[in-house]
Protein backbone atom coordinates (compact mmCIF):
# COMPACT_ATOMS: atom_id res chain seq x y z
CA UNK A 1 0.00 0.00 0.00
CA UNK A 2 0.25 3.89 -0.21
CA UNK A 3 0.12 6.84 1.15
CA UNK A 4 -0.65 10.33 0.11
CA UNK A 5 0.19 13.14 2.81
CA UNK A 6 -3.08 15.35 3.15
CA UNK A 7 -3.50 18.73 5.58
CA UNK A 8 -5.40 18.36 8.60
CA UNK A 9 -6.65 21.35 7.25
CA UNK A 10 -7.91 19.77 4.10
CA UNK A 11 -9.54 16.82 5.63
CA UNK A 12 -11.08 18.83 8.01
CA UNK A 13 -12.94 20.90 5.26
CA UNK A 14 -13.71 17.58 3.67
CA UNK A 15 -15.85 16.00 6.59
CA UNK A 16 -17.37 19.35 7.45
CA UNK A 17 -18.86 19.98 3.92
CA UNK A 18 -19.69 16.16 3.68
CA UNK A 19 -21.25 16.19 6.83
CA UNK A 20 -23.22 19.64 5.89
CA UNK A 21 -23.93 17.89 2.73
CA UNK A 22 -26.10 15.35 4.82
CA UNK A 23 -27.97 18.05 6.59
CA UNK A 24 -25.69 18.69 9.63
CA UNK A 25 -26.16 22.13 11.56
CA UNK A 26 -22.94 23.97 10.44
CA UNK A 27 -22.00 23.60 13.89
CA UNK A 28 -22.42 19.80 14.25
CA UNK A 29 -20.40 19.50 11.07
CA UNK A 30 -18.05 21.53 12.89
CA UNK A 31 -17.92 19.37 15.66
CA UNK A 32 -17.72 16.36 13.49
CA UNK A 33 -14.72 17.37 11.45
CA UNK A 34 -12.66 18.46 14.34
CA UNK A 35 -13.58 14.86 16.19
CA UNK A 36 -12.92 13.16 12.78
CA UNK A 37 -9.33 14.39 12.11
CA UNK A 38 -8.44 13.98 15.60
CA UNK A 39 -7.80 10.72 14.51
CA UNK A 40 -5.90 11.71 11.07
CA UNK A 41 -3.93 14.16 13.85
CA UNK A 42 -2.29 11.45 15.95
CA UNK A 43 -1.70 9.01 13.36
CA UNK A 44 -4.97 6.62 13.82
CA UNK A 45 -5.69 6.63 10.40
CA UNK A 46 -8.05 3.37 10.83
CA UNK A 47 -10.72 6.09 12.81
CA UNK A 48 -10.45 9.49 10.62
CA UNK A 49 -11.12 10.51 7.37
CA UNK A 50 -11.17 7.22 6.04
CA UNK A 51 -14.52 6.55 7.78
CA UNK A 52 -15.76 9.44 6.19
CA UNK A 53 -17.90 7.40 3.46
CA UNK A 54 -19.32 5.04 6.06
CA UNK A 55 -20.61 7.97 8.55
CA UNK A 56 -22.25 9.52 4.87
CA UNK A 57 -23.41 5.91 4.27
CA UNK A 58 -24.99 5.46 7.35
CA UNK A 59 -26.98 8.53 7.40
CA UNK A 60 -28.32 8.21 3.68
CA UNK A 61 -29.17 4.46 4.65
CA UNK A 62 -31.51 6.41 7.44
CA UNK A 63 -29.39 4.28 10.17
CA UNK A 64 -27.93 7.64 11.72
CA UNK A 65 -29.95 11.38 11.82
CA UNK A 66 -27.14 14.21 11.23
CA UNK A 67 -29.70 16.57 12.98
CA UNK A 68 -30.89 14.56 15.86
CA UNK A 69 -29.67 16.38 19.26
CA UNK A 70 -28.48 15.03 22.35
CA UNK A 71 -30.69 15.27 25.10
CA UNK A 72 -30.36 15.17 28.66
CA UNK A 73 -32.95 12.73 30.36
CA UNK A 74 -31.53 11.82 34.15
CA UNK A 75 -29.68 14.23 35.96
CA UNK A 76 -28.12 14.09 39.43
CA UNK A 77 -25.04 16.92 40.99
CA UNK A 78 -22.09 14.78 39.50
CA UNK A 79 -23.99 12.47 36.90
CA UNK A 80 -26.27 12.08 33.71
CA UNK A 81 -27.53 10.59 31.21
CA UNK A 82 -27.43 11.79 27.95
CA UNK A 83 -29.51 10.16 25.03
CA UNK A 84 -27.99 11.02 21.54
CA UNK A 85 -31.34 9.95 19.67
CA UNK A 86 -29.31 8.39 17.11
CA UNK A 87 -27.46 11.70 16.06
CA UNK A 88 -23.67 12.10 15.06
CA UNK A 89 -21.65 9.84 17.80
CA UNK A 90 -18.64 13.17 18.08
CA UNK A 91 -21.49 15.67 18.83
CA UNK A 92 -23.46 14.06 21.31
CA UNK A 93 -19.73 12.82 22.57
CA UNK A 94 -18.43 16.32 22.46
CA UNK A 95 -21.53 17.57 24.27
CA UNK A 96 -21.52 14.96 27.05
CA UNK A 97 -17.63 15.38 27.90
CA UNK A 98 -18.08 19.31 28.26
CA UNK A 99 -21.61 18.27 30.82
CA UNK A 100 -18.84 16.00 32.60
CA UNK A 101 -16.25 19.03 33.22
CA UNK A 102 -19.04 21.24 34.49
CA UNK A 103 -20.21 18.17 36.82
CA UNK A 104 -16.90 18.08 37.76
CA UNK A 105 -16.20 21.48 38.58
CA UNK A 106 -19.49 21.67 41.06
CA UNK A 107 -19.35 18.34 42.44
CA UNK A 108 -15.21 17.52 42.14
CA UNK A 109 -15.87 14.53 39.46
CA UNK A 110 -18.97 14.15 36.60
CA UNK A 111 -19.99 11.03 35.02
CA UNK A 112 -21.71 10.87 31.77
CA UNK A 113 -23.13 7.99 29.90
CA UNK A 114 -24.95 8.32 26.70
CA UNK A 115 -27.13 5.93 24.56
CA UNK A 116 -28.37 5.53 21.51
CA UNK A 117 -25.10 7.15 20.38
CA UNK A 118 -23.19 6.01 17.03
CA UNK A 119 -19.20 5.48 16.71
CA UNK A 120 -17.26 8.56 18.16
CA UNK A 121 -14.11 8.50 16.63
CA UNK A 122 -11.12 8.08 19.28
CA UNK A 123 -11.63 7.19 22.90
CA UNK A 124 -8.55 9.42 23.77
CA UNK A 125 -9.80 12.14 21.86
CA UNK A 126 -12.71 12.98 24.57
CA UNK A 127 -10.11 12.10 27.46
CA UNK A 128 -7.44 14.64 26.70
CA UNK A 129 -10.65 16.83 26.39
CA UNK A 130 -10.25 17.61 30.19
CA UNK A 131 -6.62 18.03 29.86
CA UNK A 132 -7.56 22.02 28.71
CA UNK A 133 -9.34 22.50 31.74
CA UNK A 134 -6.66 21.11 34.35
CA UNK A 135 -9.25 18.17 34.57
CA UNK A 136 -9.00 14.31 34.26
CA UNK A 137 -10.51 12.80 31.10
CA UNK A 138 -11.86 9.18 31.66
CA UNK A 139 -14.06 7.87 28.72
CA UNK A 140 -14.70 4.16 27.71
CA UNK A 141 -17.16 2.71 24.79
CA UNK A 142 -19.21 0.18 23.71
CA UNK A 143 -18.59 -1.73 20.31
CA UNK A 144 -19.35 -4.20 17.73
CA UNK A 145 -18.76 -8.03 18.97
CA UNK A 146 -15.25 -9.04 17.52
CA UNK A 147 -13.77 -10.54 20.47
CA UNK A 148 -13.73 -14.23 21.49
CA UNK A 149 -13.78 -14.65 25.21
CA UNK A 150 -11.37 -16.98 27.10
CA UNK A 151 -11.85 -20.50 26.03
CA UNK A 152 -14.54 -19.31 23.81
CA UNK A 153 -13.92 -19.31 19.57
CA UNK A 154 -17.49 -17.13 18.91
CA UNK A 155 -17.34 -13.49 18.50
CA UNK A 156 -18.88 -11.65 22.02
CA UNK A 157 -17.39 -9.00 22.75
CA UNK A 158 -16.24 -5.69 21.59
CA UNK A 159 -12.39 -4.26 21.57
CA UNK A 160 -14.25 -2.47 24.07
CA UNK A 161 -11.55 0.92 24.81
CA UNK A 162 -10.63 2.45 27.63
CA UNK A 163 -8.76 5.72 28.03
CA UNK A 164 -7.27 8.22 30.24
CA UNK A 165 -5.77 11.63 30.09
CA UNK A 166 -4.14 13.73 33.32
CA UNK A 167 -2.71 17.06 33.23
CA UNK A 168 0.72 17.81 33.07
CA UNK A 169 3.29 20.78 33.95
CA UNK A 170 5.95 20.53 31.22
CA UNK A 171 6.12 17.65 30.05
CA UNK A 172 3.74 15.20 27.98
CA UNK A 173 0.70 14.83 29.38
CA UNK A 174 -0.24 11.15 29.88
CA UNK A 175 -2.64 9.28 28.03
CA UNK A 176 -3.61 5.63 28.39
CA UNK A 177 -5.87 5.30 25.05
CA UNK A 178 -6.41 1.27 24.63
CA UNK A 179 -8.34 -1.45 23.52
CA UNK A 180 -9.13 -4.21 26.02
CA UNK A 181 -8.74 -6.98 23.36
CA UNK A 182 -4.68 -7.82 22.80
CA UNK A 183 -4.91 -5.05 19.88
CA UNK A 184 -6.71 -2.60 18.18
CA UNK A 185 -8.69 -4.35 14.35
CA UNK A 186 -7.10 -1.41 12.96
CA UNK A 187 -3.84 -2.95 13.52
CA UNK A 188 -4.52 -6.53 12.19
CA UNK A 189 -6.36 -4.41 9.49
CA UNK A 190 -3.04 -2.94 8.71
CA UNK A 191 -1.02 -6.53 9.02
CA UNK A 192 -3.83 -7.13 6.38
CA UNK A 193 -3.38 -4.54 3.60
CA UNK A 194 0.69 -4.88 4.22
CA UNK A 195 0.58 -8.66 3.62
CA UNK A 196 2.19 -9.50 6.87
CA UNK A 197 1.82 -12.21 9.28
CA UNK A 198 0.76 -11.15 13.50
CA UNK A 199 2.12 -12.50 16.50
CA UNK A 200 0.05 -15.84 17.67
CA UNK A 201 -2.11 -14.74 19.81
CA UNK A 202 -3.67 -12.02 18.35
CA UNK A 203 -6.54 -14.08 17.51
CA UNK A 204 -8.24 -17.71 16.47
CA UNK A 205 -9.32 -18.86 12.63
CA UNK A 206 -12.45 -20.40 11.65
CA UNK A 207 -11.50 -23.47 14.21
CA UNK A 208 -10.94 -21.50 16.92
CA UNK A 209 -7.10 -21.94 17.14
CA UNK A 210 -4.47 -19.28 17.46
CA UNK A 211 -2.85 -18.27 14.00
CA UNK A 212 -0.80 -15.83 12.42
CA UNK A 213 -3.06 -14.88 9.66
CA UNK A 214 -4.26 -11.68 10.01
CA UNK A 215 -7.30 -12.42 7.05
CA UNK A 216 -8.16 -15.63 9.27
CA UNK A 217 -8.90 -13.56 12.14
CA UNK A 218 -10.66 -10.99 10.24
CA UNK A 219 -13.01 -13.20 8.63
CA UNK A 220 -13.90 -15.95 9.74
CA UNK A 221 -12.33 -15.92 13.41
CA UNK A 222 -12.02 -14.31 16.29
CA UNK A 223 -9.38 -11.66 17.97
CA UNK A 224 -8.58 -12.44 21.80
CA UNK A 225 -9.17 -10.26 24.86
CA UNK A 226 -5.82 -8.62 26.42
CA UNK A 227 -3.74 -11.35 27.83
CA UNK A 228 -4.54 -13.74 24.77
CA UNK A 229 -4.41 -17.36 26.69
CA UNK A 230 -5.71 -18.56 29.38
CA UNK A 231 -2.49 -18.98 31.11
CA UNK A 232 -1.49 -15.97 31.05
CA UNK A 233 -5.08 -14.50 32.43
CA UNK A 234 -6.93 -13.49 29.20
CA UNK A 235 -10.28 -13.59 31.56
CA UNK A 236 -8.90 -9.80 32.93
CA UNK A 237 -9.36 -8.74 29.36
CA UNK A 238 -12.23 -10.23 29.26
CA UNK A 239 -13.67 -8.98 32.77
CA UNK A 240 -12.29 -5.22 31.22
CA UNK A 241 -14.20 -5.60 28.21
CA UNK A 242 -17.23 -6.27 30.58
CA UNK A 243 -16.52 -3.51 33.26
CA UNK A 244 -16.91 -1.20 30.12
CA UNK A 245 -20.06 -2.88 28.93
CA UNK A 246 -21.51 -2.57 32.46
CA UNK A 247 -20.12 1.50 32.86
CA UNK A 248 -22.06 2.36 29.22
CA UNK A 249 -24.60 0.06 27.95
CA UNK A 250 -25.82 -1.68 31.06
CA UNK A 251 -25.50 1.63 33.02
CA UNK A 252 -27.60 3.40 30.68
CA UNK A 253 -30.41 0.50 29.71
CA UNK A 254 -28.96 0.04 26.31
CA UNK A 255 -27.86 -2.84 24.12
CA UNK A 256 -25.00 -5.00 25.57
CA UNK A 257 -22.54 -5.05 22.64
CA UNK A 258 -23.50 -8.28 21.08
CA UNK A 259 -26.91 -7.69 21.32
CA UNK A 260 -27.16 -4.75 19.05
CA UNK A 261 -27.92 -5.06 15.34
CA UNK A 262 -24.32 -4.22 14.21
CA UNK A 263 -22.04 -1.80 16.01
CA UNK A 264 -18.92 -1.83 13.42
CA UNK A 265 -19.60 0.99 10.52
CA UNK A 266 -18.15 -0.76 7.74
CA UNK A 267 -20.91 -3.70 7.92
CA UNK A 268 -23.70 -1.19 9.57
CA UNK A 269 -27.53 -2.36 8.56
CA UNK A 270 -28.52 -0.76 11.21
CA UNK A 271 -28.60 1.84 14.13
CA UNK A 272 -25.58 1.15 15.69
CA UNK A 273 -26.66 1.74 19.58
CA UNK A 274 -23.51 2.16 20.66
CA UNK A 275 -23.18 3.07 24.39
CA UNK A 276 -20.20 5.38 25.83
CA UNK A 277 -19.20 6.94 29.21
CA UNK A 278 -17.40 10.11 30.16
CA UNK A 279 -16.12 11.63 32.95
CA UNK A 280 -13.85 13.97 34.61
CA UNK A 281 -12.41 14.47 37.82
CA UNK A 282 -11.50 18.06 39.41
CA UNK A 283 -7.69 17.32 40.34
CA UNK A 284 -7.72 20.95 42.76
CA UNK A 285 -10.61 19.35 44.98
CA UNK A 286 -7.64 16.75 45.98
CA UNK A 287 -4.41 18.46 45.92
CA UNK A 288 -3.23 21.51 44.15
CA UNK A 289 -3.29 21.45 40.48
CA UNK A 290 0.53 22.63 40.65
CA UNK A 291 1.68 20.24 42.88
CA UNK A 292 -0.44 17.63 40.72
CA UNK A 293 0.94 18.76 37.61
CA UNK A 294 4.66 18.97 39.05
CA UNK A 295 4.47 15.18 40.37
CA UNK A 296 3.15 14.39 36.56
CA UNK A 297 6.22 15.72 35.23
CA UNK A 298 7.97 13.29 37.51
CA UNK B 1 2.37 -28.38 51.90
CA UNK B 2 -0.77 -29.70 53.48
CA UNK B 3 -3.73 -27.88 54.81
CA UNK B 4 -5.95 -27.22 57.76
CA UNK B 5 -9.66 -26.03 57.97
CA UNK B 6 -10.63 -23.38 60.51
CA UNK B 7 -14.11 -21.90 61.05
CA UNK B 8 -14.34 -18.30 60.03
CA UNK B 9 -15.64 -17.44 63.30
CA UNK B 10 -12.52 -18.60 64.96
CA UNK B 11 -10.17 -16.82 62.12
CA UNK B 12 -12.15 -13.69 63.18
CA UNK B 13 -12.25 -15.10 66.84
CA UNK B 14 -8.26 -14.71 66.36
CA UNK B 15 -7.85 -11.21 64.78
CA UNK B 16 -9.95 -9.57 66.61
CA UNK B 17 -7.96 -10.44 69.51
CA UNK B 18 -4.81 -9.83 67.91
CA UNK B 19 -5.71 -6.65 67.34
CA UNK B 20 -7.08 -5.60 70.19
CA UNK B 21 -3.93 -7.02 71.90
CA UNK B 22 -1.92 -4.13 69.99
CA UNK B 23 -4.34 -1.37 70.76
CA UNK B 24 -6.70 -0.96 68.59
CA UNK B 25 -10.00 -0.20 69.72
CA UNK B 26 -13.14 -3.13 69.83
CA UNK B 27 -14.90 -1.47 67.02
CA UNK B 28 -11.60 -1.05 64.62
CA UNK B 29 -10.52 -4.81 65.30
CA UNK B 30 -14.30 -5.62 64.59
CA UNK B 31 -14.04 -4.05 61.63
CA UNK B 32 -10.14 -5.17 61.36
CA UNK B 33 -10.90 -8.73 61.63
CA UNK B 34 -14.10 -8.61 59.36
CA UNK B 35 -12.31 -7.12 56.24
CA UNK B 36 -9.56 -9.84 56.85
CA UNK B 37 -11.23 -12.91 57.06
CA UNK B 38 -13.40 -11.85 53.95
CA UNK B 39 -9.72 -13.07 51.67
CA UNK B 40 -10.08 -16.51 53.33
CA UNK B 41 -13.87 -16.54 53.02
CA UNK B 42 -13.41 -16.42 49.51
CA UNK B 43 -10.15 -18.74 48.86
CA UNK B 44 -7.84 -15.91 48.91
CA UNK B 45 -5.59 -16.99 52.03
CA UNK B 46 -2.34 -15.28 50.83
CA UNK B 47 -4.26 -11.85 51.96
CA UNK B 48 -6.10 -13.28 54.90
CA UNK B 49 -5.26 -14.66 58.51
CA UNK B 50 -2.07 -15.71 57.31
CA UNK B 51 -0.88 -11.72 57.25
CA UNK B 52 -1.91 -11.36 60.91
CA UNK B 53 1.68 -11.74 61.98
CA UNK B 54 2.90 -9.49 59.68
CA UNK B 55 0.50 -6.88 60.50
CA UNK B 56 0.95 -6.96 64.07
CA UNK B 57 4.53 -6.26 63.56
CA UNK B 58 4.18 -3.70 61.45
CA UNK B 59 2.13 -2.22 64.88
CA UNK B 60 5.20 -3.82 66.89
CA UNK B 61 7.68 -1.62 64.72
CA UNK B 62 5.96 1.51 65.06
CA UNK B 63 5.00 1.39 61.40
CA UNK B 64 1.28 1.46 61.40
CA UNK B 65 -0.51 2.96 64.16
CA UNK B 66 -3.58 1.04 65.58
CA UNK B 67 -5.28 4.15 67.29
CA UNK B 68 -5.01 6.61 64.29
CA UNK B 69 -8.25 7.19 62.92
CA UNK B 70 -9.48 8.40 59.78
CA UNK B 71 -9.75 12.41 58.94
CA UNK B 72 -11.44 13.48 55.74
CA UNK B 73 -9.39 16.60 54.76
CA UNK B 74 -10.74 17.64 51.58
CA UNK B 75 -14.52 17.33 51.02
CA UNK B 76 -16.71 18.42 48.30
CA UNK B 77 -20.39 16.90 46.68
CA UNK B 78 -18.89 13.97 44.96
CA UNK B 79 -15.35 13.20 46.14
CA UNK B 80 -13.16 13.46 49.15
CA UNK B 81 -9.66 12.94 50.40
CA UNK B 82 -9.34 10.77 53.44
CA UNK B 83 -6.17 10.82 55.43
CA UNK B 84 -5.73 7.32 57.50
CA UNK B 85 -2.57 8.70 59.55
CA UNK B 86 -1.31 5.51 58.97
CA UNK B 87 -4.03 4.08 60.61
CA UNK B 88 -5.18 0.19 60.16
CA UNK B 89 -6.01 0.01 56.53
CA UNK B 90 -9.34 -2.18 56.73
CA UNK B 91 -10.21 0.79 59.14
CA UNK B 92 -9.45 3.40 56.61
CA UNK B 93 -10.90 1.36 53.90
CA UNK B 94 -14.42 0.74 55.42
CA UNK B 95 -15.11 3.92 56.33
CA UNK B 96 -13.91 5.35 52.90
CA UNK B 97 -16.36 3.04 50.89
CA UNK B 98 -19.23 4.46 53.38
CA UNK B 99 -18.67 8.10 52.51
CA UNK B 100 -18.32 6.87 48.95
CA UNK B 101 -21.77 5.34 49.31
CA UNK B 102 -23.41 8.39 51.13
CA UNK B 103 -21.69 10.57 48.43
CA UNK B 104 -23.55 8.29 46.07
CA UNK B 105 -27.02 8.66 47.30
CA UNK B 106 -26.62 12.39 47.27
CA UNK B 107 -24.74 13.35 43.79
CA UNK B 108 -25.24 10.12 41.89
CA UNK B 109 -21.67 8.91 42.54
CA UNK B 110 -19.14 8.97 45.19
CA UNK B 111 -15.28 9.38 45.01
CA UNK B 112 -12.86 8.96 47.93
CA UNK B 113 -8.81 8.78 47.58
CA UNK B 114 -7.30 7.77 50.70
CA UNK B 115 -3.83 8.28 51.41
CA UNK B 116 -1.13 7.24 54.18
CA UNK B 117 -2.90 3.96 54.26
CA UNK B 118 -1.84 0.27 55.44
CA UNK B 119 -2.35 -2.79 53.33
CA UNK B 120 -6.15 -3.33 53.29
CA UNK B 121 -6.60 -6.98 52.37
CA UNK B 122 -8.46 -7.82 48.84
CA UNK B 123 -10.03 -4.93 46.57
CA UNK B 124 -13.24 -7.19 45.95
CA UNK B 125 -13.95 -7.10 49.38
CA UNK B 126 -14.74 -3.18 49.44
CA UNK B 127 -16.47 -3.19 45.55
CA UNK B 128 -18.69 -5.76 46.82
CA UNK B 129 -19.67 -3.45 50.02
CA UNK B 130 -21.75 -1.32 47.61
CA UNK B 131 -23.80 -4.13 46.30
CA UNK B 132 -25.53 -3.77 49.99
CA UNK B 133 -27.13 -0.79 48.79
CA UNK B 134 -27.79 -1.68 45.10
CA UNK B 135 -25.06 0.47 44.05
CA UNK B 136 -21.82 -0.47 41.65
CA UNK B 137 -18.25 -0.43 43.38
CA UNK B 138 -15.08 0.59 42.15
CA UNK B 139 -12.16 0.30 44.50
CA UNK B 140 -8.22 -0.07 43.48
CA UNK B 141 -5.62 0.60 44.97
CA UNK B 142 -1.23 1.12 44.81
CA UNK B 143 1.25 -1.24 45.75
CA UNK B 144 5.20 -1.91 46.15
CA UNK B 145 7.09 -2.41 43.29
CA UNK B 146 7.37 -6.30 41.78
CA UNK B 147 6.81 -5.75 38.39
CA UNK B 148 8.56 -4.59 35.54
CA UNK B 149 7.57 -2.31 33.07
CA UNK B 150 7.42 -3.22 29.05
CA UNK B 151 11.17 -3.53 27.86
CA UNK B 152 12.23 -3.21 31.41
CA UNK B 153 13.41 -5.89 33.87
CA UNK B 154 13.54 -4.03 37.28
CA UNK B 155 10.70 -4.10 39.89
CA UNK B 156 9.19 -0.64 39.35
CA UNK B 157 5.29 -0.77 39.78
CA UNK B 158 2.97 -2.81 41.83
CA UNK B 159 0.31 -5.28 41.16
CA UNK B 160 -1.95 -2.76 41.31
CA UNK B 161 -5.42 -4.45 41.33
CA UNK B 162 -8.70 -2.90 40.00
CA UNK B 163 -11.89 -4.50 41.24
CA UNK B 164 -15.46 -4.12 40.14
CA UNK B 165 -18.72 -4.82 41.61
CA UNK B 166 -22.43 -4.83 40.02
CA UNK B 167 -25.48 -5.94 41.82
CA UNK B 168 -27.68 -8.34 40.09
CA UNK B 169 -31.23 -10.14 40.79
CA UNK B 170 -31.79 -13.68 40.72
CA UNK B 171 -27.75 -14.49 39.97
CA UNK B 172 -24.52 -14.02 41.28
CA UNK B 173 -22.91 -10.43 41.02
CA UNK B 174 -20.82 -9.31 38.58
CA UNK B 175 -17.35 -9.42 40.58
CA UNK B 176 -13.83 -8.35 39.01
CA UNK B 177 -11.15 -8.30 40.83
CA UNK B 178 -8.13 -8.11 39.21
CA UNK B 179 -4.11 -7.69 39.56
CA UNK B 180 -2.97 -5.47 36.42
CA UNK B 181 0.14 -7.85 36.58
CA UNK B 182 -0.44 -11.25 34.71
CA UNK B 183 -0.72 -12.80 37.69
CA UNK B 184 -0.94 -11.88 41.71
CA UNK B 185 2.00 -12.55 43.59
CA UNK B 186 -0.04 -14.90 45.60
CA UNK B 187 -0.01 -16.94 42.46
CA UNK B 188 3.86 -17.12 42.52
CA UNK B 189 3.91 -18.02 45.90
CA UNK B 190 1.99 -21.39 45.67
CA UNK B 191 3.81 -22.17 42.86
CA UNK B 192 6.90 -22.11 45.16
CA UNK B 193 5.12 -23.56 48.18
CA UNK B 194 4.47 -26.89 45.77
CA UNK B 195 7.64 -26.48 43.92
CA UNK B 196 6.00 -26.09 40.69
CA UNK B 197 7.19 -23.85 37.45
CA UNK B 198 5.06 -21.67 36.19
CA UNK B 199 3.85 -20.67 32.74
CA UNK B 200 6.10 -18.62 30.61
CA UNK B 201 5.10 -15.27 30.68
CA UNK B 202 4.14 -14.73 34.37
CA UNK B 203 7.89 -13.08 34.94
CA UNK B 204 11.62 -12.53 34.39
CA UNK B 205 14.54 -13.65 36.12
CA UNK B 206 17.55 -11.68 37.49
CA UNK B 207 18.76 -11.40 33.83
CA UNK B 208 15.54 -10.00 32.42
CA UNK B 209 14.82 -13.36 31.11
CA UNK B 210 11.47 -14.82 30.45
CA UNK B 211 11.23 -18.26 33.36
CA UNK B 212 9.16 -20.91 34.41
CA UNK B 213 10.99 -20.84 37.81
CA UNK B 214 9.03 -18.98 40.90
CA UNK B 215 11.85 -19.04 42.76
CA UNK B 216 14.00 -16.61 40.26
CA UNK B 217 11.12 -14.62 39.54
CA UNK B 218 10.26 -13.78 43.72
CA UNK B 219 13.82 -13.74 44.63
CA UNK B 220 16.04 -11.67 42.11
CA UNK B 221 13.74 -11.35 39.52
CA UNK B 222 9.89 -9.67 38.59
CA UNK B 223 6.67 -10.23 37.97
CA UNK B 224 5.42 -9.10 34.93
CA UNK B 225 2.55 -6.64 33.33
CA UNK B 226 -0.70 -8.12 31.93
CA UNK B 227 -0.02 -9.42 28.08
CA UNK B 228 3.17 -10.57 29.40
CA UNK B 229 4.69 -9.57 26.02
CA UNK B 230 5.62 -6.26 23.98
CA UNK B 231 3.95 -8.03 20.78
CA UNK B 232 1.11 -9.34 23.36
CA UNK B 233 0.78 -5.54 24.47
CA UNK B 234 2.11 -5.73 27.87
CA UNK B 235 2.39 -2.11 27.59
CA UNK B 236 -1.46 -2.13 28.35
CA UNK B 237 -1.27 -3.97 31.54
CA UNK B 238 1.74 -1.18 32.23
CA UNK B 239 -0.36 1.34 31.28
CA UNK B 240 -3.64 -0.01 33.21
CA UNK B 241 -0.91 -0.11 36.56
CA UNK B 242 -0.06 3.46 36.05
CA UNK B 243 -3.66 4.50 35.73
CA UNK B 244 -3.73 2.99 38.83
CA UNK B 245 -1.46 5.07 40.29
CA UNK B 246 -2.66 8.37 38.71
CA UNK B 247 -6.22 7.62 41.02
CA UNK B 248 -4.53 7.30 43.78
CA UNK B 249 -1.24 8.50 44.94
CA UNK B 250 -0.86 10.89 42.40
CA UNK B 251 -4.77 12.14 43.14
CA UNK B 252 -4.03 11.98 47.14
CA UNK B 253 -0.58 13.76 46.71
CA UNK B 254 0.96 10.89 48.32
CA UNK B 255 4.04 8.66 47.33
CA UNK B 256 3.52 7.02 44.09
CA UNK B 257 4.13 3.00 44.84
CA UNK B 258 7.93 2.76 43.61
CA UNK B 259 8.84 5.70 45.85
CA UNK B 260 7.66 4.86 48.82
CA UNK B 261 9.94 3.61 51.66
CA UNK B 262 8.47 -0.50 51.65
CA UNK B 263 4.79 -1.32 50.55
CA UNK B 264 5.18 -4.92 50.96
CA UNK B 265 3.93 -5.88 53.83
CA UNK B 266 5.91 -8.95 54.58
CA UNK B 267 9.53 -7.19 54.36
CA UNK B 268 8.24 -4.00 55.64
CA UNK B 269 10.88 -1.80 57.67
CA UNK B 270 8.39 1.44 57.36
CA UNK B 271 5.20 3.00 57.36
CA UNK B 272 3.54 1.14 54.13
CA UNK B 273 2.06 4.50 52.46
CA UNK B 274 -0.01 2.62 50.47
CA UNK B 275 -3.16 5.06 48.84
CA UNK B 276 -6.48 2.95 47.62
CA UNK B 277 -10.07 4.54 45.41
CA UNK B 278 -13.23 3.71 46.57
CA UNK B 279 -15.94 4.77 44.31
CA UNK B 280 -19.75 3.98 44.23
CA UNK B 281 -21.94 4.44 41.59
CA UNK B 282 -25.72 4.75 42.11
CA UNK B 283 -27.57 3.18 39.36
CA UNK B 284 -30.96 4.77 39.91
CA UNK B 285 -29.88 7.52 39.11
CA UNK B 286 -29.69 6.53 35.72
CA UNK B 287 -32.15 3.30 35.04
CA UNK B 288 -34.83 1.55 37.47
CA UNK B 289 -32.70 -0.52 39.57
CA UNK B 290 -35.06 -3.70 38.82
CA UNK B 291 -33.91 -2.85 35.49
CA UNK B 292 -30.41 -3.09 36.24
CA UNK B 293 -30.89 -6.26 38.02
CA UNK B 294 -33.08 -7.83 35.18
CA UNK B 295 -30.29 -7.36 32.34
CA UNK B 296 -27.27 -8.19 34.73
CA UNK B 297 -28.79 -11.35 35.09
CA UNK B 298 -29.45 -11.98 31.19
Amino acid sequence: MSYQRFSIESLHELARQAMTKVGASPGDAETFATGLVAADARGIESHGVARLDAYANQVERGFMDPKAQPEVVRDAPATALVDAHNGIGHVASTFAMRLAMDKARQAGIGWVVVIHSNHYGIAGYYARMALERDLIGICLTNSGPVVAPTFGREKLLGTNPIALAAPSGSQEPFLLDMATSTVAGGKLQIALWEGKPVPKGWGLDAAGLATTDPAAILKEGAMLALGSFPELSSYKGYGLSMMVEILTDMLGGAPFGMEAGNLSLTEAGAPSETSHLFAAIDVSRFIPIERFKARMDE
